[in-house]
């Protein structure tokens, strides 16, 4: 079932509360949306950042093109939401299928989140880490780490 | 230092292109927030849930006033990011030093989100999970993990 429906149905299980939680055909519908992506943008112009998501994403993805933005996304810094604002950017201003931003994930001090965004902007699935000053772990590692963290979880693995 | 400052200092540094990512007196300030809480509001009006957070959030900040909120926040199951929105209906209908809400992270089959706001409805901190038709986990322990993996990540443990 296209996404769309997915989340309509869903969306009326809310209304007459009888909504129970997540289901397998929901996140099937994600993981869908994910492997048949033609076209990925990465929200970065850090090029170390890139290849170490695009090198991931290959595994998954084989024939997918993957993209990163050509724009300076450090404004998305100074929104409440950082890396989701980071992706939101990259949906504005580029066409893909889905779109994966890694950023701050809230107040200065409040660590990283990794996120995947469809292509009308809607999450997908997402992952964190702790500050830096707390893992001090170098942040390819890090990075790394939450690609495929955000993956397994919807059942990419 | 309170906490507009250092969210301004970070600013300043992400517009004169020098931010290096978090700081430890960030990390510090955030983790001051939440210890020196003396109300905390559970945005969920499900007793269960709430025990649970309340039970782990007693272990840290001893002297604090825990709240569940009284209104239905399902509705912000027909959002983008229900987590968040849950917690911010609780930071408009409420009043408190840090609101606790957990979620979904975005559309339907996209897992859970435990985020604690501040008082100005600021993300401070958040953990997340895999959907539960992945995890299969008793929701109950899940949310203790969440809530503890929230704390830990900004030095909290």
């Amino acid at each position: 079932m296209i996404l769309e429906g997915v989340i309509k149905d869903a969306y009326l299980e809310s209304i007459k509360k009888v909504r129970k939680g997540d289901k397998e055909e929901e996140v099937e519908a994600i993981k869908n949306k994910i492997l048949s992506a033609k076209r990925i943008i990465v929200a970065t112009n850090n090029q170390k950042k890139f290849k170490i998501i695009k090198n991931i994403m290959l595994k998954f993805v084989k024939d997918a093109e993957i993209k990163m933005t050509d724009i300076d996304t450090s404004f998305a810094d100074l929104t409440r939401m950082p890396a989701i604002f980071k992706a939101l950017m990259a949906v504005d201003v580029e066409n893909g299928d889905i779109y994966i931003a890694r950023g701050r994930l809230g107040i200065p001090g409040s660590g990283a989140m990794l996120v995947i965004l469809d292509n009308k902007g809607r999450i997908l699935t997402a992952s964190l880490s702790p500050p830096s000053s707390i893992h001090k772990e170098k942040i390819e590692k890090r990075i790394e780490k939450e690609i495929i963290e955000a993956l397994n979880r919807v059942g990419i693995k």
